[in-house]
């Protein structure tokens, strides 16, 4: 990542009808493609599903593989400019996308943030601490390398990780896998072994940067976890003043350093001295800023949407504290129950089938704000 | 208007992914489509442009005249339950619908609310105050009315006027039309003339009413029109207690006359004196409800869904107090001016093309919720 200034100063906002391409239909290219409507944009989708909860709020729908360059050169030529809901897109799609209009985030930030390795190696270089971690090849590596790290540590998959999947934890306990054994189970792929933190607390920070370089970000929000899904965000987090400029400094670093325009969300861990380590950053809204869509003017989606667009981005502050909860599997039977809840702002993505460990649709339950 | 208990005991609520029919596709059908998707249903529209804002964000879209009784029935077929987006919808179309499937509001409210003087009487017959109003057949009538009133009133057609069409206004002053012109003008039909209220202040209320009976409202609004067309809302209104506990209870007594389901709008004129005098109901979510989608965890769009699909509705209260200003033609061109704005909550249709006096979009602008 270098530090440069942007690269885009003529920004001639689109003109209202324009379509913006979605690569992804899932509930963020849902959230993405009503967001475009409310400022008057046309939505195109491409996803494989037919019925991907997307298409229906947005005017078309490309179904086509994300790797099937001619669908995404339709895309393109159909739209003004193309995002993405995911950060798994294949790089040669949005390349061949760029080549024809303006992929907003830069290709560039996709391929860094699909590989953890060169994603730490990238925070690392501009100043930005990250857990200690070492590329494993082998069984002998991985053995090293726990040892090197008192035994214990996460065994990822560099590519293609999410909500947890794709990694192993050793505890340096008698239960833990063999590394031959955690390398036959994770596959023949390159992989990333991760200093296993200790930390009091996860946050987040959603920010965004225009094309003529102005960035906002959001207060960064509490996130809880569990198995490996993120099942809550609270605003304001708990965190110390310095903290939070700390998270604000380290992405608009990010921001500059990758020339980026659009919505990032990048994670951290609080640890009990205080100390902020970031675990990885996503090239797009991201469902820890969800609750920005109840407890602000103006959400992640819409910033998004205005950035790409071309357009000012909006005020970032929050009329009201919150917690955003997410609805996973059948929590979503809960809808009926939950509609009653005094202050809350349901969330439903349409998914046509509920399935184990799937995020069905979320709520943000709101409360006075603090001065926080 | 009788006065009946609900008759809908057995609302259980729509199955997740079930289809709403919307009997119009303007951008009151287009934000019910967007709130329809949010509670995990789809949206079905009928409009007879094929390029209607609400388009964009329906799954699926029935190109067709509002009397077309055909394409009525293949909606119904389609859907789980019919709702509509203006008050002008054939009476017809709406019966036709409801011999196959639930039509909210019901038709009996729509049929009231097309015929000025048919509302009013109802509304007096409940005990809600009017203004005086007659019938007019004739210029004789008219002048004799017009007299009665102290030479001042306003001349409407009994049927399908918005936004200050189809009016005529008498001043008791020397350019007033004569009592034959005025008949022309509006041509062979029949026509209501209302006393001219001195008012201080406009004021509406939204609120709503499940299947089960159970209904809730938001608070006042007060409106400023402008050549008959609703520039601004702001809440809280400028009201006594008194005054909007008589707002409440003018929209339940509404409510339950009508057995109603879902959002209805009543605007009321607040006279010097302090009285309240409603104006016209509106059997649909309003323009003048629209600072709820900012100001408010559940939106009128929101609730009208929840209450025509068997949800329970949600809090109405309003987290933070708002003003709401309509974008009225080239108004539009503005958008990149206000998202700049502070506070700002911007909502634009998406209509191809830019019209005098014509609803582009509006916005909502947040301040902290004062004590009214």
């Amino acid at each position: 990542m270098n530090e440069t200034a942007s690269t885009r100063s003529n920004a001639s906002p689109l003109p209202a009808g324009a379509r913006i391409g979605i690569i992804g239909g899932g509930q963020l290219g849902r959230m993405l493609a009503m967001a475009a409507a409310r400022h008057g944009f046309h939505a195109v989708i491409l996803d494989p599903e037919e019925n991907c909860p997307a298409a229906d709020v947005a005017g078309r729908l490309i179904v086509a593989a994300y790797d099937d360059q001619a669908a995404i050169s339709e895309l393109a030529q159909l739209c003004a400019v193309i995002t993405y809901e995911f950060e798994n897109v294949p790089v040669a799609s949005a390349r061949t996308a760029d080549a024809l209009k303006p992929v907003f985030p830069p290709p560039a930030a996709l391929e860094i943030a699909q590989d953890r390795l060169v994603e730490k190696a990238s925070l690392n270089a501009i100043g930005i601490a990250t857990a200690r971690y070492l590329s494993v090849e082998s069984a002998r590596q991985l053995h090293e390398g726990l040892k090197a790290f008192g035994g214990e540590g996460v065994l990822k998959t560099r590519r293609l990780g999410y909500d947890g999947k794709g990694q192993i934890v050793f505890r340096n306990a008698g239960d833990d896998l063999l590394p031959q054994q955690a390398i036959e189970r994770l596959g023949a792929v390159p992989l990333i072994l991760e200093e296993r933190l200790d930390f009091a607390m996860e946050v987040s920070i959603i920010a965004v940067r225009a094309q003529d370089g102005a960035i906002v970000h959001y207060d960064p929000a509490e996130n809880t976890h569990d198995h490996g899904i993120l099942r809550r965000s609270r605003v304001p987090a708990l965190l110390a003043v310095d903290q939070s400029r700390a998270c604000a400094r380290a992405a608009r670093d990010v921001l500059k350093a990758l020339d980026y325009v659009g919505v990032i969300g990048i994670e951290f861990f609080v640890m009990d001295d205080g100390r902020l380590i970031a675990n990885e950053f996503a090239p797009r809204v991201h469902n820890s800023g969800h609750w920005t869509e109840a407890a602000c003017a103006v959400s992640q989606f819409d910033q998004h949407i205005r950035a790409i667009a071309g357009l000012p981005l909006g005020d970032p502050a929050r009329h009201s504290d919150g917690v955003m909860v997410n609805l996973i599997g059948d929590e979503i039977d809960a809808l009926g129950e939950l509609c009653r809840q005094p202050a809350t702002v349901i969330h439903v993505y349409g998914k046509s089938e509920i399935r184990k460990g799937r995020k069905m649709g979320h709520y943000t339950t709101l409360t006075p704000r603090s001065c926080g």
